[in-house]
């Protein structure tokens, strides 16, 4: 869980920077006999992938190629190494601006960091770096719906155009078929008008060179009991860890979550019943998760998505060769919002902590036959 | 970060279970040098505990012992081993519910993960395996301080009870104003009108049988620029996982937080400025953390805090033994309002992580002198 | 791995001074369900207990106590905390030599390191240290041994005085043999004949006020095939690291070890051959681990362990506060060998590496039934 | 320190099989600043390249090319991803062999624990993947002289054939004169005779279709006091685990070593003395490290190398596809001696720990300037 390498079993480690010569991710700890291709992880990477209506216009390919782990067909326990190689990079508008801070970027913070940064279209810290957590996150979801785990994402608000009231009395069905609609919606929200709505705003929006964010909610259908190591490795803990290392995410709940400190604990408990002769909850307020361990209920966690910083309206920022104020336009591409996208890298994380932890249960073996 | 140790270079490891014989602490990779007290210890540790007129009314002593780690009123850079004997014990009303999960509480998950657990008093799950991390915390705190940042919390908000809009105008001053008025009420509010009316509420869900929850807002004061080790062990990331690793914490927020998903680019995109020759942000609605690295601003972290799942009231439950479902009510000492116990728990796991991170960036020498 | 922790999913974290209130270790990530009392503890501690003929005289008596991790006889999944109190502590010859490093000792290096130390009876670096990982290998023990998994320990030569040729034949029987026979040697040599010539060496030594060291051999019996995580955390590699710690080790070798470097190819290769209808290598150079991976046949490690530098011989050394040369003789209870003593603290780390990897590797499941 | 990653804060994650398309290492913790070229790692992939006249005849062209973490020149702080394509694989005659696990090998044991495996040339157990460890310690390397710091490697004896006298007299000018000269030795021992005679045995020895092994010592020179973090992670505990876990590696001793066993405290402790005003100590049995913590002498670690277990001889094996005994060649290129092959992957692993520790201790900042 240091720098650029997640997880304790199962681990990814990402690498490469927007505008170098390609990004990549290593798994490891994957266990042996795991079927895995290149097009699994493509279908996956072509999910976050810019280039569609609503989002950046930059076009990348993002063709992945698997270099090591995989033997005819199936994974062998060893490293894998998947990488992807950069296209259509063009740096010029970048060099202009490479003194002047983006407000809202790393750019600011990287140099008061390591003084020597890759400028060239935010270098480590662009957004770019998680199509390597998505090709990660692609095999840790493979592994654990081999398990019967799955683990989808959506919209629940763009802009302050929301879909959905609060309610815990979702079940499994409800989520998938919330996961399936959004699939359909360019932004990712599972419902029609809402999404109509948001693309009007986002349309206003793009005009005035700004941008808007959201909140995006990913749920991980039929977890196992007892994942969490009690008291700081909890299963909440480590997933707010994972979501919040995305780039743009400011906050994260786990159910109920802010609106719980509103709540009476009798409204906020939720009962324990039989159902169908197992323990169950009669509500999910605590997001599948009591004391930092899985219930077995549907888990929820929910992420605050900034605006994206990149806007063309002029912003204040310090020249750092000159040390002086000015104002700068940051030109190029700009998501007018990235919530759409940033669903499949919250989904990826989250997979990736699911995995994990089953390994770290011992849920899952050290190859599968 | 595994089960009962957090943190990398500065790590604390709890143990103890709330009947047993004691609880304790041992904290590891303090830089030796360090002037420590138990006294020291005392002070923080009195700051949460229970038995303050509107929280628990059970009565700990808490009188910690250093056992390790500190000659001559000096740390060595040995772990420091830090116990507190368990005292006012009484489990005779949890013999009566062992089998008898308390919705809301880790019983259950407890139950579904281990099978065999201690469920006196709700054994290791309890919230006085805190105790443990304020110890910890205090030394994080002296650690810290020693270069200059210092760590304040307080709440935003009880049962729904506020005192302060969301400004992120405030300099330094301001938050340790609000923490040094907040430690004149009995609920940590900085204001004493907000005190009133929440003291008012919480007299009458107390009479209800039932609780409240709130929200905690915790300031890091003059931290160093540069903390975070993108991509995954972000600043913002860690600080997640420790305060999310506290049992009644359900959500997270940095900076503007949730509310960021509402607001443009251009509003939240925080302007960089000189001032006084230094480079500054106009507004800290990132709340000092961008790209995962300290900005040197106020670091500011919200910790969403549920009601305390003990009330009084009858629940639904399932008996463990018989497999039937089943109605408790749940006796013993209850606190209906936990939010200001929180408080130097969310602190301690700050400074934790401020600490670690300090050590990480070699900021702190592995003595001082 | 780090500071005064030990593991990764099964953990230990030792603690305390030699001349300290107390020693004690926390293990973490111990299944639940495991019987566990003090009296299991306290047979393996006394197997290290200083005051036996041959080795030291001080008194301890290193009773330890469970503060927590194990309720009604069996363990929760929670951390087992143990303390030991220290009793009979005479600091006073320490304080006469306190800025006057003992060669051999750690005196200097912790200086180095940390300036600020507990000079009294070697503080930290003292060798009572490893009580705490004795009672963290008997936990390990006992959770192997419900899996089949033994680890024994014996001296094979002390001061140059062997009794065995090395033999790469001998079968689990013989090895068995070899622990019971050296537990009933004063210094855990299995051999009669060697035992008393060895004592006679040693009382020589110690009327020269000097000191010898020896090789100890540590194997465990039945080993799951498949243990070891390549290409760094090999199992080889984690045994030296666990094996490499305890003082006074200087040399750490796996099957054949350093005799390897003068064999042949086709004299060390080990042929793979079926017996009983299982694979099984017709010898054991390997030890036990082909390419970091346990192969099933008995796991091998040696270690070297240096002469006692506590000599009563003058010696050498620089005064730290006048910064002068001066000559010094070490007072107090000596060991004129540690061999025997340390035995039981490499069976206690190799055990704590067994059962961290058959957690790693799924073969124990987090809960024992 | 998990799976195919090692290291702490300076980290290194390798991946690849032999006949796969590509290896590569990731490199994590590199501070900003460094200077670094493919040149710099080329030269010291060179050092371990097969192809010379007495090791292995198949030529690799190990061309490494650095993919992300270094811009104009200079390390940013982001990972660097460096990968070297396969070429020259002839993957045939392991078709023939690939269900008769080949004594001596990784075979057997991949088998064991994960089933399916990539037979080609050893997969991922193959040495090809130490090409991956040197060249991330080269970077390491930089980084340490970047402070004064050097590691230094030679053999001390190859098929028993030796060239020096153990003599713990030696200082940093001797240790770098035989490394000069071993550089200039085919087999890599520094002395002419010695060179001489040892190839006139592996030539025998190869037309025997057999193999021999040997020792290797590796010195780090000018390393700083005070680096190893008692009482687990020693800095030779470390040491022993990085040089074990290269293929190989069968033993590993830190200064005077299994001698150690033979001789008397007296002669072993190394007495303080003041040498120029500096605490010296007058020999180094203790190889640097007392008490887990370098004294500021020469670090010095010796390995035992097992004789290459690929010979031309027949061997018995066990068909793991019939179940049934067999007995077989293995074809193919052959070292006769890989002791020259494997001194630069030990200074690679030496010198990332050294790295490591330097950044743990920090002696290293986050930035080169």
């Amino acid at each position: 869980m240091m720098g650029n390498t997640f997880g304790n079993l199962f681990r990814i480690t990402t690498w490469g920077e927007s505008h170098g010569k390609a990004i990549g991710c290593v798994v490891d700890g994957c266990p042996a006999g795991l079927e895995l291709s290149e097009e699994d992880i493509q279908v996956e990477l072509d999910r976050r992938k810019p280039g569609k209506e609503y989002t950046s216009t930059r076009k990348e390919e993002d063709r992945v190629s698997i270099l090591s782990g995989v033997f005819e067909g199936r994974t062998t326990g060893a490293p894998i190494s998947m990488i992807i190689l950069n296209k259509d990079v063009i740096s010029e508008h970048y060099l202009r601006i490479k003194d002047s801070p983006r407000p809202g970027h790393a750019d600011l913070t990287y140099w008061l960091k390591y003084r020597h940064r890759d400028w060239r279209g935010g270098g480590r810290s662009s957004a770019r770096e998680t199509a390597g957590r998505v090709a990660g996150g692609t095999i840790a979801k493979k592994l654990i719906s081999s398990f019967g785990v799955k683990v989808v994402g959506y919209a629940v608000e763009i802009g302050g155009v929301g879909w959905k009231e609060s309610n815990e009395n979702y079940d499994e069905q409800d989520y998938l078929r919330f996961y399936e609609m959004a699939e359909e919606s360019p932004l990712r929200i599972p419902d029609r008008d809402a999404t109509e709505k948001a693309i009007d705003l986002i349309e206003s929006i793009r005009k005035e060179g700004d941008s808007v964010g959201g909140i995006a909610e990913v749920v991980v259908l039929n977890p196992p009991p007892g994942l969490g190591e009690p008291v700081f490795n909890r299963f909440d803990a480590a997933l707010s860890m994972a979501v919040m290392s995305i780039p743009a995410v400011k906050g994260v709940e786990i159910g109920t979550g802010f609106r719980v400190s509103r709540m009476k604990g009798s409204e906020n408990n939720d009962p324990i019943i039989l159902k169908d002769g197992k323990i169950r909850l009669a509500k999910n307020h605590s997001g599948g998760i009591l004391g930092g361990i899985t219930t077995g209920e549907p888990i929820i966690i929910r992420a605050a998505i900034k605006p994206t910083p990149s806007i063309s309206k002029p912003q204040r920022t310090v020249n750092l060769e000159r040390m002086e104020e000015e104002t700068i336009k940051v030109e190029g591409r700009h998501d007018p919002c990235i919530v759409p996208r940033v669903i499949p890298v919250i989904e990826a994380m989250v997979a990736i902590t699911v995995a994990d932890f089953m390994l770290m249960s011992r849920i899952i073996p050290q190859r599968i036959e």
